[in-house]
Order: structure tokens, then C-alpha cells, then sequence
């Protein structure tokens, strides 16, 4: 196994800063200024200051905002561990493009375009609809079933955490303001499961679930074969080496993606479980990584809440979705708008005169 | 006291109907062919479901969308139950108008038109803003203090409710697929505590808060005035009578609207605890009301808790928010413009060729 971070990789780490703190009390100052009792915006107030220390900055954009869906496909599935077969993830990726699944209603509506990044899908693509961008930079038809054996080599994954970086350098490139990556691939949530078990150190069975649908003897099934294919590989709390031996392609690309954003000073959105398998990954390589990353998210998928209370993350939505895609994300996406125009459009007690605390001396006036 | 509903009111109860389940069951069909796997989209498909009911339809429209910020002001200030003087409620008023409130943020990134109806706010309104529409129909400069008798006269009750049927009658005319009613009105949160103690028969220490903010001191005075208020106008749990003597004109106009909406067969995105006090006075009157009316977040107000379980609600966001103006139902709106796109644009596994489960008949496909 290679010893060193991939060299790109390492470059985008060395790029990530943590954010500036004063940037961030600058901007909750100005939150108390603003017509409104203090703090009465909640969880809005720390989003809107946390944008405005990712982009050093008290007139913060949430525009443009993109949504990557990346794909590929997972030789575990080979051990039966998914309701629907691996041929769905190319049509799915089909879908995409025609614009058919929930990400493209959910990021239409959310103001966010979508591109799709074939990393390793398995199947023939029909790349004929134009709803989404594709991006083609298929590594391999699908990762090595991890119960024999590595997932990937170390070329395959430096390849594919490249796939991530290159997007996120476009992104930077394009003043892409917030990005969130979703993610498709039949047997995913199992490559998900051994890389959170990894590196939570926590045994299979904890946090594995049903994925998009399996029942209870298959769970069981499943479980078996995460804890099998970490038995094989023995990769330890090592994050590349997780990511490596029992990862997925498209998950090393989010998690290129993830670094590469944040080295850009772009938001991040996170997804379910899937995705932040990859913040997992993300933030054990590069910690200021997290300053960039706002939980999207609390999927049904139970290993998602353990993942999320490891990286000591508040999700913004629960609606009880376990779709992936990145669905989670592009719900949460408005709430990255509202925050921005807060700080852009509302006025001060000063400029619209409005009165700040109680005129009268006989009371008490404890806020604003 | 009268005795009888107001006869417009009266007929806008009557013309309220509980949606037919079988449109529900139509839409929750529709959805299980759509390219997901069963109910992954969570709570999603439930509001997608209860907007095809209510509409009819299995092709939902989420827009146009308008928030309607009722405002009002309240002779308890006389008791100085707020950190803020009651001259706040004219000049928030005019902050609406000029566009400058965190209300105008919100709703303008959610595409929610915002008008402002002036029910009984007590000073001067510089209405030379245009950022919201203003309808001006001031029943009284303020209600009553109520800890010395009613708040309103039955006469003022039926006006302010026929206030809010009047725009509810506006936004049926004007084909409006989803409302949301917000407030403004200094000593309003005291009024909505004695609202909430009245009808869920609980003490008011239980259900009162600090509103936009004061010290403990001041919240145990606020209890006492509260529980003053019901001593001296014992409204018992009759819901008008509670209305009409411990509510506020803006309440009352809320609660018509939210009737006359749910006549008009317009879905109702309920906003925090003031608004959702006028939930509590609707759903009393006419329960079929709550067929129509969705939760739209959770406030940080600790009586917000008690209505939203009295009502059987789950709240669609929980963002530790107090503000009220209708934020919290203006940041749900996006939820509802995904809901209709996931009807609208979705395929289904037919007509993407997908496949919808395990090829491998050896395989167990649970879902979907």
C-alpha cells in the first residue's frame, strides 16, 4: 500500500484554511444589528455567519450553487446485497441526464444546476438527454468486490479522488458559492457501512441498515459481509486506506470534492450516509475541512446519526428521506439563500427606525 | 357574549370539507412508481400526498404562493410583558413595507409574494414603501388590556375574523396554492400564552415564554398577567370566547384566514406560536381545518411544543427559530415547491427503464 497522500490530494489539503473567527463574530455583530429580537433567527443566524467567514466576507452569495452527483458501480454487490440490481445505477444515470429522478426536481427547485460524473459506473450509458452536465471519467467498471480483497488499487484511488479535485477546481473556477455532492450506486450504502465502521471503530452491526430496502435476514446478510470484507482488508483507522480496500469510487471522488471545495473556500452541503462517508474521510485527512461543511441533512439510514455525532454535526433538515443523490442536500439548499439574504437585504434598527428596546426607563429591556 | 358564530364565518366553516382520502391513496400510489425506492423520500411524500388531496389532483401546484403578515397591537403592553415598546409594531410595519425585515428576506428567496394588513396596529404607518402590498383595515388602535375585561367586543372579534376570510377570499380568487399568515404585534406572544392556556386547559406558567426576549423576572410577571387575564375574563375553552377576550385582532385575522384558505381548499403553511394560536381557535371551530394546515417548523417558544402536540402536528423544520412575521412558514415554502416538483417531473420506472427491483430471482426484493 502507498504510504503517502496522493500528491494533488496533498496539495488541496495543504490549501485548506481553517476560517477566520473573527470573521465570524464580525458577522454575528452585525446579525444583532439587524431588525430582529437576537439570536430570534436561530440555526439561520450561525448558517449566515458561517458563510460569511467561508467567504471573508458580510454580504455573502449562496449563488451560483451546484449539485455533483457522482456514479459508480460496487463489486460487493456480487454478495447480494442490495434490493435492486447494478444495472440500475446506469440507468439511473440515464435518468439523470433526462432529468427523470428526484435530484433533478429537487435541485430545479432549489435553483441549483446538476452534473453527473460517470467515475467507475459498470453498464452502457445513454448520455442522450441534456438535463444534467455529464462528466465521463470512468476509472474502472465498478470497484473489486471488497470481501476478496482491495476495492481499488492506489492509481485507481488517486484516480479517482482526482475526479473529485478537477471538480471542485471548476467549481472554484465558475465562483460557485455552495456545492453539495450526491452520489449513485447500487451497493453503496455497504461500501458506506465498512468505511463508517472503520473509522468510527465501531462493529458492523451498529452502523449498518437497510439501504434503499432490504429485509431483516438480508440486513443480517449484510452486516456479514461488511464485517468480512474488514476482516480481509484490515485497513485500520487509516482514512485512505479505508477508502481504499472498502470505499467506493464515487466516494473518493466526493471526498476529493469535499477537500477540493473546501481548499476553494466554497460551502458544502452535505447528503445521508453515503456522502458523509465521505466527509468522514474528508475530515479525517484535512480537520479544517469541517469548517466548510454544514450537515444537510439527518437520513433514516441509522448509521448516518452515528456518523453525524462523530463529526459533531447538527443536521439542518430531518425529514426522514434515505434516498441519496444528493436529495438531502438540494432540500437544504434554500436554507443557504435565506441566510444570504438576510445579511443582504434586511435593515438595521438604525436605518429603518425602528426602536431597539423599551423606551420607557421603568422597564426592563434585556434584549436586543 | 354572542352566542353564535359570525354568519360569514359560520359559512366559511361550513364550506370547509375534509379532503377525500382517496386522493391521497391515488397520490401515495403514484409516488411508489416514481424512480426512488418506496417512501425513501420521507416526510416529502407526505406533504406531495396532502397537497394532491387537498388539490384534487395528482399534478399539485405549489405556486402562486403568498405570506400574509397580520399585524395588530395589544392593550396588555400596558403591563409591560415585553422587552419592546409598543411603537415597534407601526415602525416593523413600515420595515415590512420598505421591504427591510427578515420576513421580506425570506419569503422574497422562497418567490412568496408578501402583503401586510394593517388589523388594529395603534400608531402611525409610513406606508410610502412598496416592497409588500398593505391593506389597511384598522379595526381599533389596539385591543383592550385584558387583564381588566375583554380584549374586543363581539362586534371587533367578528370584524377582524372577517378580515382575514376577506383575504383568504382575495387568495382564492387569485388561484393561490399555498398561504402562510405571519404577525407583528408587540405583547402578542402574551396574548397567544392565554389563547394557549384557555384552549389546552393547561396552567399559563406551562405555556408561556419569552417572546422576543426578556429576563426571568420579567416571564414570571408575563405568567401573572396571563393568568390574571383568564381569572378576570374566564373564557373557559369556547374558542371565540377566547378569542374575543384574551386574543388579539391579528390572531383573530389569522384564524379567518386560515378557515377562509382552507375553504378555498389552499394549502396553510402554520408559522410559530402566535400564528399557531389562531391553529388552535381554527381547528376548535372547524376541525376538519387541519386537513388543510401544515406545520411549517418547530419555535424555540416552549409553548410552541404544546399546541403543535395538542394539534397532532410534526413540524416540517425544527431551526431553534422565534421571530414569528411568518419565517418560519416563508423558510418551509421551498418544501412545498419540492413536494410539487417530485409529483411534476418525476418518471417512473417504466417510462425511464429503470429497473424497479432484483433481476436475479434468486435474490430477495423487498422494495419496492
Amino acid at each position: 500500500m502507498r504510504s503517502t497522500t496522493p500528491s494533488h490530494l496533498d496539495a488541496a489539503i495543504r490549501r485548506v484554511r481553517p476560517v477566520d473567527i473573527t470573521w465570524r463574530e464580525r458577522a454575528e455583530a452585525r446579525l444583532d444589528q439587524l431588525t430582529k429580537p437576537r439570536g430570534s433567527l436561530g440555526r439561520l443566524e450561525s448558517i449566515a455567519a458561517r458563510l460569511c467567514a467561508i467567504q471573508e466576507t458580510l454580504t455573502p452569495r449562496a449563488a451560483p450553487r451546484r449539485l455533483v452527483v457522482f456514479a459508480a458501480d460496487h463489486g460487493v454487490t456480487e454478495e447480494a446485497v442490495s434490493a435492486y440490481p447494478s444495472a440500475v445505477t446506469a440507468q439511473m444515470v440515464g435518468n439523470f441526464l433526462r432529468g427523470g429522478a428526484a435530484i433533478n426536481a429537487l435541485a430545479h427547485v432549489a435553483g441549483c444546476a446538476v452534473a453527473v460524473v460517470d467515475v467507475g459506473v459498470a453498464g452502457d450509458i445513454d448520455a442522450s438527454g441534456h438535463a444534467a452536465a455529464f462528466v465521463s471519467r470512468r476509472i474502472r467498471s465498478g470497484t473489486r468486490n471488497m470481501t476478496k480483497g482491495p476495492a481499488m488499487s492506489d492509481d485507481e484511488l488517486a484516480s479517482a479522488v482526482g475526479v473529485g479535485l478537477d471538480i471542485a477546481d471548476d467549481a472554484g473556477n465558475e465562483d460557485v458559492a455552495v456545492i453539495a455532492c450526491g452520489e449513485m450506486g447500487i451497493g453503496n450504502t455497504t461500501a458506506a457501512s465498512a468505511i463508517t465502521a472503520a473509522i468510527l471503530g465501531m462493529p458492523a452491526l451498529e452502523v449498518t441498515g437497510v439501504g434503499t430496502g432490504i429485509d431483516e435476514a438480508m440486513l443480517a446478510h449484510k452486516v456479514d459481509v461488511v464485517t468480512r470484507a474488514l476482516a480481509t482488508n484490515q485497513p485500520g483507522r487509516n482514512p485512505l486506506a479505508v477508502l481504499r480496500t472498502v470505499g467506493g469510487l464515487e466516494i473518493a471522488a466526493i471526498a476529493g470534492a469535499y477537500i477540493g471545495a473546501a481548499a476553494h473556500r466554497i460551502a458544502v452541503v452535505g447528503d445521508g450516509f453515503i456522502a458523509t462517508a465521505a466527509a468522514l474521510v474528508a475530515a479525517s485527512l484535512c480537520p479544517p475541512f469541517l469548517d466548510y461543511w454544514f450537515a444537510g441533512h439527518c437520513s433514516s439510514e441509522p448509521g448516518h446519526t452515528l456518523q453525524l455525532r462523530f463529526l459533531q454535526q447538527e443536521p439542518l433538515l430531518d425529514l426522514e428521506m434515505r434516498l441519496g443523490e444528493g436529495t438531502g442536500a438540494a432540500l437544504a439548499m434554500p436554507l443557504f439563500g435565506a441566510a444570504a439574504a438576510v445579511m443582504n437585504e434586511m435593515a438595521t434598527f438604525d436605518s429603518a427606525g425602528v426602536a431597539c428596546r423599551a423606551e420607557d426607563p421603568g422597564r426592563s429591556a434585556v434584549l436586543p
